[in-house]
């Protein structure tokens, strides 16, 4: 179809292209994201409130919705060098496999040994603890790639990493629980016995194979205990979705080179920090009138937050520790099936996200699991990349689009979030090859009672 | 140390810089290797005898030892931009931690599902099989990347696979397992019941986990007796070496682009098809005099072909249904431990190598398994990249030289191969980080009783 090739297979922007700040979208947002509240007094949170649990500086990065750049200091820069640039692939081979007159372009996040965007955050985030002369930080992590991703900036600059992992994943990801060993990190199946907050969980939910709401809360837990210590959060929180702008800074930078402009621009949701990072710069552009796109968020049709979920001000654990945050979420009392796309089971949306689709300037669309992986495998054998779960979601849906194309004849340019790489996922994988895998689609009951742990909070200003 | 950073962190080739040719290292060889024998004759194998083994295209590179280079076919150049050039990093961080004068240099070829450089000669081999009109091809693996490399190379251009697994890989290794799979690849645990030779072999050593050795004898007798199948191996042979010298091609043209001339250029061996293809150009300057370089071949000390093993014709596989190779060999009746290295258990070495060896072009020195897993686990902390066990023989072998100058002073520029990740290797990293790895070098009996079942075979030609 696409026989010129006038396009590399793969464009790398060279070291000197690299951002070097990153882009605060909600700079460009006339209706800003709601801000955090604290529970107790139903307020926006404050810079003192909030450095109790973050660092300084992430704290002024999450409460800054005006500025529109942050310089991203000489060390992360020289660290973003060792895995980065990414490249952004022309998926010749899926066209061509396809039969689409659709061009399909992906940025390809899963070249380090985290395997996953999730990196670009860890090292900021590790970066300023360091900075602010801390011992080390906590996490929750689910499918496990934040927790790679953070032991690894950890170990870098010689910070405590405590990882808070959820169970499900602990017990069905052992290697990546061993990854972050090799790394350095102590690792905790969640919840579990060793706070306040996994102790009850466990007695409200014996049995639970945990969630990313409940790691959170241990996690929060471990850090304000501790003297020396803060968490930190790899999706959800705007810092992250600013520190994941340089996904899509890169992506726009490889693209205006080569005059390439995407019709349509596709990410997985969980959190919403990969989606966020991608679509950060065309989103401005959006924002600020100067061109149009589609943006389209891809969930997990078990955890369906933006589809399925309410608008409203929740808990962003399930301990209810943290502050409330207005986002796209089935309440804070929901616990996702033990789905194997581990790093999209959150109840919630990162509130940016959660806005920007409120106005209406971004669609969401939910998949079934087994759906996913056909896509999944069609990729791996045309493209050569065995992907992650998670993103996986995002090649069903420009798989989707691209089959769109070839029915109407359209030339539409596809990007998408190839976040991460499946090679801790091959569980997952064997269910799909022994045709064992299911689906779970939470029926309208379960998420009338996950609803109803939603807090009452008067929005009134 | 090296505050300047002149050169990038990681040097890509552009596409159109990739090579186009393979190099062939043998042509500028004035003492060639010497030939492979029929076992029954002990005379040179014809291209008829050898091609009903092996594809006719590949028989002709195998015994051509006099054409310099090989044109790429543009099929297999396409597959390449998939996933190559690969990058030539710069190992600023590791040369700060070591704190040595030395400039590191390494070639990472991880960056792809089969997780190592055997993707390069997988996708050759399969082209040809294909172009030839063949069903399928049949192979052995050990550690698992040459399966998945060549499951990858089949499921793209739409062979069958069918790949004998040394066991101990096939227990140890799962995922790998799944990931073929995923790939299409039927998969079965060498030796099997499956083939004359498997069954005699478990006969001889029931409860044997298996060798590189007993894999090729299976997988060759499932490809001889079978119509539309041929049999295709992942090392040793010199078409592996010709077409893995795509690496050593991407790596000069990327030192020559910046000025960079490496003073010692270090690899691991098993096979020898990493460490011919690292450094095929450059012995390509040393054989015509054009330029010095030392080369270091690093092998585990638990299967020492170089510094242990004979110079002497030997049979390639367990089964002795192969044609014979003069090589450095432990004898073809060495089973190795159930060392974690697989891709490195193998008995014998590439004919091409083992002559530049005996012709005193090359060193060679071995390790043993818990200082290479620890020079694996600072590596991976400071330089990002969960190295393959295999690979880390030569990090270890690059910071034993980086630390040398440190002691003298000396500026010198290291090359080294990283072939691989480790990401499927992760139960050996679990018994390094529970202290409960153990080391094995074979006694001087167990060697002597291996060197029994070399064949007579005499040399006057």
């Amino acid at each position: 179809m696409n026989n010129e090739k006038t396009i590399p297979y793969k464009i790398y922007l060279n070291e000197n292209e690299m951002p070097k700040q990153y882009y605060n979208l909600r700079a460009d947002m006339k209706e800003k994201p709601a801000p955090l509240l604290n529970p107790s007094t139903l307020k926006p949170m404050t810079f003192e409130e909030l450095r109790g649990v973050f660092c300084d500086e992430l704290v002024k990065q999450e409460l800054d919705d005006t500025t529109p750049y942050f310089d991203i200091p000489q060390e992360i820069q020289d660290f973003y060098k060792m895995y980065r640039p990414s490249p952004l692939v022309r998926a010749y081979c899926l066209e061509e496999k396809l039969q689409t007159p659709a061009k399909i372009y992906y940025k390809f996040e899963g070249n380090n040994t985290s395997g996953s965007h999730k990196l670009n955050s860890a090292i900021a985030q590790a970066y300023y603890a360091k900075k602010q002369g801390l011992k080390g930080v906590t996490t929750e992590t689910g499918a496990g790639q934040w927790g790679t991703a953070l032991s690894m900036a950890c170990s870098y600059l010689g910070l405590d990493c405590d990882v808070y992992m959820v169970k499900v994943s602990y017990e069905q990801k052992p290697f990546r629980r061993e990854v972050m060993r090799t790394y350095g990190a102590n690792v905790t199946p969640s919840p579990s016995s060793t706070t306040e907050v996994g102790r009850r969980i466990l007695a409200e939910h014996p049995g639970t194979t945990g969630s990313l709401g409940c790691a959170i809360s241990e996690a929060v837990e471990a850090a304000v205990t501790r003297e020396g210590y803060r968490y930190v959060l790899g999706s959800v929180l705007s810092q992250v979705v600013l520190h994941q702008s340089i996904i899509g800074l890169e992506t726009k930078t490889a693209m205006d080179k080569f005059n390439i402009v995407p019709d349509i621009i596709i990410g997985c949701a969980g959190g919403g920090s990969n989606l966020g990072g991608l679509i950060a710069p065309f989103m401005g552009e959006k924002l600020r009138g100067e061109r149009d796109y589609r943006f389209i968020a891809v969930e997990p049709a078990s955890c369906p937050s933006l589809t399925r979920g309410k608008y409203a001000y929740d808990f962003c654990d399930t301990g209810k520790v943290c502050p409330l945050a207005k986002m796209y979420t089935l309440g804070s009392g929901f616990i996702p099936s033990a789905n194997h796309a581990g790093g999209l089971r959150y109840h919630g949306m990162s509130s940016v996200l959660s806005e920007l689709y409120d106005q209406g300037m971004m669609e969401a669309r939910s998949y079934e699991q087994t759906e996913v992986f056909k896509a999944a495998t069609q990729f791996a054998r045309v493209e050569g990349i065995l992907p992650a779960p998670e993103s996986s979601h995002a090649i069903k849906a420009a798989v989707d689009e691209a089959m769109r194309c070839k029915e109407t004849g359209e030339e539409k340019t596809i990007l998408f979030g190839l976040t991460g790489t499946g090679y801790f996922d091959l569980k997952a994988y064997a269910q799909f090859n022994e045709g064992t895998m299911t689906d779970y689609v939470p029926g309208d009951e379960e998420l009338a009672a996950s609803f109803s742990t939603l807090p009452a909070v008067d929005e009134r200003k």
